[in-house]
């Protein structure tokens, strides 16, 4: 288990971190961790590691792109003083591309995306202990679609920036694959997008292996 | 694993099952199923055995007593033919007895809650292939505190019945008591009765524990 | 133009018919027709045709397969003596076999899809002047999608009855695949179902030109 | 058709173009571009001419007269970069002369209506690829009545401005007659001011008439 | 002045008498009786004949034709036993058949409107003291507007059955049209129909003049 | 009559004056007006001297004093340019002294009252072509009532300043005095203080008689 | 103290008793028994003497007067099998007499009043241990007022029967004429009859003076 | 008793304090005091002393620690210049540490709960009448339980410091232990901190105990 006694875990994206937590940050009881993978990796880790005190937050926002992002780092991020920062981003980035291909304003292309994600990776890690990167994902099987490819060009993204920095990776849509063998997309998200609490279970699970979890620990 | 392909499994209890699942029957996309442990092993269950394709059915209803399952036993379980039938009833059977120590119209004493409890048992069992029953708990570490005292005593009839019927146990007292020893009750819930996700965590696993579920399944 | 001065037109259907109509009966002002497709036929209808005098009839039921049809097929259809028609069901027949594959009971294969479909015609020509028959549809370019395949084969069965009856009959899905070749899927919805205003335009569309709609009339 | 490929196409007015537009700006998704005419026309261009992948945009503001408009042009009209340009005002500048008699101060006369549209369309034009004037109507087929006639008058200067400046120009009112031949003007608008579906209807015709949209288009 | 001490004088009508009323039946206090004539009519009998002791009730109920009325005759009117009863229907009656000209099911033709409103005085006359026929009235000035002619026909029929069973008359449009020599129908009402609170004194003011209310009464 | 062609008239005061009137200021259609006198006022105005066009405004606000009038008054009155302005206050500043007797920094006792309030008309009279005052009330016949003995002193004190500036006095007390000889207070307020439609009924007839309404104008 | 360790005291009378309380029955936790002086009464028991366990019930409702209390008197007095009822009914029976007065089937006169509280009193004494009546009240020092007058007749009925029936007998005008002496009425309640919670509090002590609480009790 | 003629008392606290008072102050008619102790002991004031006069005012707000209240110290204690100050605080300062053990930055520990809460006794004391300083509580009557362990020692602290500067001191915990022999915690505050009205009465005879008040008076 990598995560260590009374550290501070900063989970950071969009919708599909956010979840309707508690704003501005989201962190505490009642629900302030939103109802996603967050959520779901707080509770397993207090249920399982009790004694480690692990502090979980929450600063995801809907809608938000990696520009979003950069624009409330030093906020939402550096502020705050985590030992972890696990980022999920570029949902929006290349959907926005798909759902309203007429507004280009509103269109992260990939260089952009790289450039700033990178960016914002060199910019914390000499500040905390551990950086994870997750890729976005989309929820269909299909690898030839339009838009899965281009998610899983800005996956690419995330793995090369990983791979570079020596951060360590997660690969949701590698781990969303195994399922959607089994599962048509529908199952898991209407939308492709937005996951059902299988979908974050997925996710929950996948963050977690990468960082140690002992999922049979007495 | 001991959950077959296609099964149908059904949990029924108060208001830790309930959560907000959907009415008249909580299952299906949405949260249906609530927010609770239900949901949990559902999502779980989906997300590490997308193959089996098993049927999560919620009917837990918020402030039930076993003599309010007990009225709707037929149309809640019976006719809904589950596989499984999982059973965690007891808290509000003993908090009346505590909160309203006045309204003795709305306590369940313990004699009455094994009667009724067995006889559902054994009313169900010749219809379904298993039955969990769940004890009900109290969060509360002092194992002298008087409402812990008679907690513990509903739980060692709910372990009589088992063991009478040939059940599955799930203790789940005992579960919580393993974090009680790291965390303050409050952390798990302010009223020691209604648990965190946390909380449903740990009641999410010792049910996934108890049938089987393999957690490191790639 | 086959419509007919002073005629009673009306739509039945799921979620993409109704879009919000008045209840019991969609008809009159203030929005009553709902915000899809129905209510578009009827506007042009009114705007380009005023002298006619159509009377368009919403009763469209959210969620509703081909048997929730039947169920209310006296009351909804006969009883109201429609001169016209236009029957458009099938959507969740199909889907709820891909997004609660685990809850069989939702499902309507597609023997009693046809099955149902082809009485409820065959019980109704008798009494109105003209049957349309719209197919169901999924706005899924990739014709190789397992949804997108079981919804072609509903689609088929629908030309089928049409042609066995002579009745008239619109391939909504052949309407949507002309522009799905320039637009992503996720324009159109983000679903794959419930259409944006466009999509709507494009049955709307698909509905007047099979009955002879003279668009460019003075 | 005039419309070219990728070009941005802005709609300002009052209730009538705003109807539950989003704010600030409309466009986008999920009814973002209101329940009128501004978005039938975005859905039968993209359902008849998706491969042009225009963008619709709409800064309608109920309530607004011209006045209002010459406050915000700058902000909505001229900062948003429009190839297309379309307006429609004059409603409220007349009908505050009718409903609120007495409070002159929210009267917007003839000669102030006339000096303002000129001056925003001298403004903007070359600064757009095109403009379209849209006349303002009422719903009233009798000439004589008497704010009939004033907005018959402000539908004069309309055009006037458009033949000056040798802008498309569009009357809607005359688009409006045809109708009010055969259905009275409660069928229409029970205020004879907004108009129902059928009446968005009508205007979204003229509009599409106006700028060669083919309606026949496979 | 013809009320009497103690008198129970009854309003029965559509939205124009509703207006908001308390069901099931608008008496006493709290805006009881609702916001329009009926209101006033009871506010100015008490504050300037307050030792009479009126008892006023409102049974009007929004979108009511004469149809209507007469199927709650028995129970709004008679089973009330009014001193008093003052009727104002045929709004809606006439309305219909130019705002919905296609749904014929709702429109009140004038021979229908006329058997049943001389019914329903015949009934009534003999139980109470005194009946008040107002005409229905529509807020258009140009006397060749179509609906306005055939409201003109459905007040022309109230006048001839007040005559023929010697009841009072109030001829509502004539008080109207007094006020729109200097008023635009939009000033009293934006849809011609349901009244200002200005118009609402034109209303209150012709049904007091009839019963002989004395104005300056100290 | 006094009031002029196109003459302003502004209505000032408490909760009394404000009646859920529109804000920021009260005039114009929907209501703006408020529930009570002043909307009274107003269409009567309008329904009696169509001609005249009259403009009401209403300004008044709940909860206020004389000194909250004192501390708005540039904006809400003189800025406002009326030609009549009339003023009802009081009733907090004497209430207070009644419903929270020990809360002496909410009562306005006589000397700051009469003070404020001639200050309020000297620095008005130049700027408006007439002033109307009249005095707070209080609905309860028992002169001796300590609180109508207060409110009684403090409507002399209108009179007073109503007689050495030689503006119109209107004495609403005088006005319910007459009504509560045969309703008692009840009847017209639970609260003494807000009175039933029936109360503004008195107090719009108060105000119509002091500027010469003429009740049986044809 | 006359009540005992056990016993069931359950509260019947109009608004004044209801204030709020759940429904069907008010008992238990969360404001279950309203915010009057119920709630006071039993939140004292139990903070005083906690040892004892006495049940509080409330079952007034809002606007009852002694009719409708009859008519609901088996379901919510007898079936309860309370040990001590308290009574206190009338307010609404006097006030519609003054706040209505032209309704007449809303009032119950004394005669009524008298004859209906003694049927009820004599069908009830043999069921409970012991029965107490409050009197109505009215916030109104003036003893010549009409409806304090009328009030104080009911209160004298109250205490006849109270009298003739030997059950306890509390004089709550009495109590509050006490306070009514330093505190003008308006500071209890607006409309003299809903006291504040100073109200509450005399209504509570004048109960529990009357069954012997000690007050300095350790 | 202490409290003299015309004094105002200020209670400051957080959400015990509090209970939904109005803001910014809590003081006056309609439930301006909150639901809890503040409100009954002004209720009880006013009740059995009105002659004296006694201004309640009530600053809680929820969710404070002694460090918020510090932080509004001026503007919500000595801007208001009570003559009596009451303080109950510490409940957050000690809960964060229980209910959320891993934020640290949301704990008060003891040296700076005491270091805060002596000094603004010493800044306050110079300018009141009096100060009553009432501990915190925990409604768990296991003494060794670890939260009242800590509850019990902050209490202390209040006790030295108001021995140490000579101010009234109310020990509200062992007013509650009193009541805690026959009654569960649950009976009291589910979560043991939020008190019942029983609760809230407990703490209202504590503090009217301290300054002398008369229970018996008559």
């Amino acid at each position: 288990m990598l995560l260590q006694k009374g550290q501070k875990v900063l989970f950071i994206g969009d919708s599909i971190t956010d979840c309707e937590r508690a704003k501005p940050a989201g962190e505490g009881l009642f629900g302030a961790l939103g109802k996603g993978y967050v959520s779901m990796v707080d509770a397993l880790l207090q249920a399982v590691y009790p004694e480690l005190g692990i502090r979980v937050v929450n600063t995801g926002i809907s809608g938000n792109t990696v520009l979003e992002l950069q624009a409330r780092w030093q906020e939402d991020v550096l502020d705050r003083k985590p030992d972890w920062l696990s980022v999920m981003i570029g949902t929006n980035d290349v959907w926005r591309q798909y759902d309203t291909p007429f507004i280009k304003d509103w269109h992260v292309y990939a260089d952009k995306y790289e450039a700033t994600l990178r960016a914002l990776v060199a910019q914390t890690k000499p500040h905390v202990r551990n950086v994870v990167l997750m890729t976005p994902f989309y929820l269909e099987s299909n690898e030839q679609d339009a838009m899965r490819r281009t998610m899983d060009e800005y996956g690419a993204i995330v793995r090369k920036i990983a791979e570079e920095t020596g951060v360590l990776f997660v690969d949701t849509q590698a781990a969303f694959n195994v399922v959607l063998k089994d599962l048509y997309s529908a199952t898991l998200a209407w939308d492709r997008v937005h996951p059902s609490q299988a979908g974050h279970a997925v996710l929950a699970r996948a963050f977690l292996n990468k960082v140690g979890f002992e999922w049979n620990r007495a």
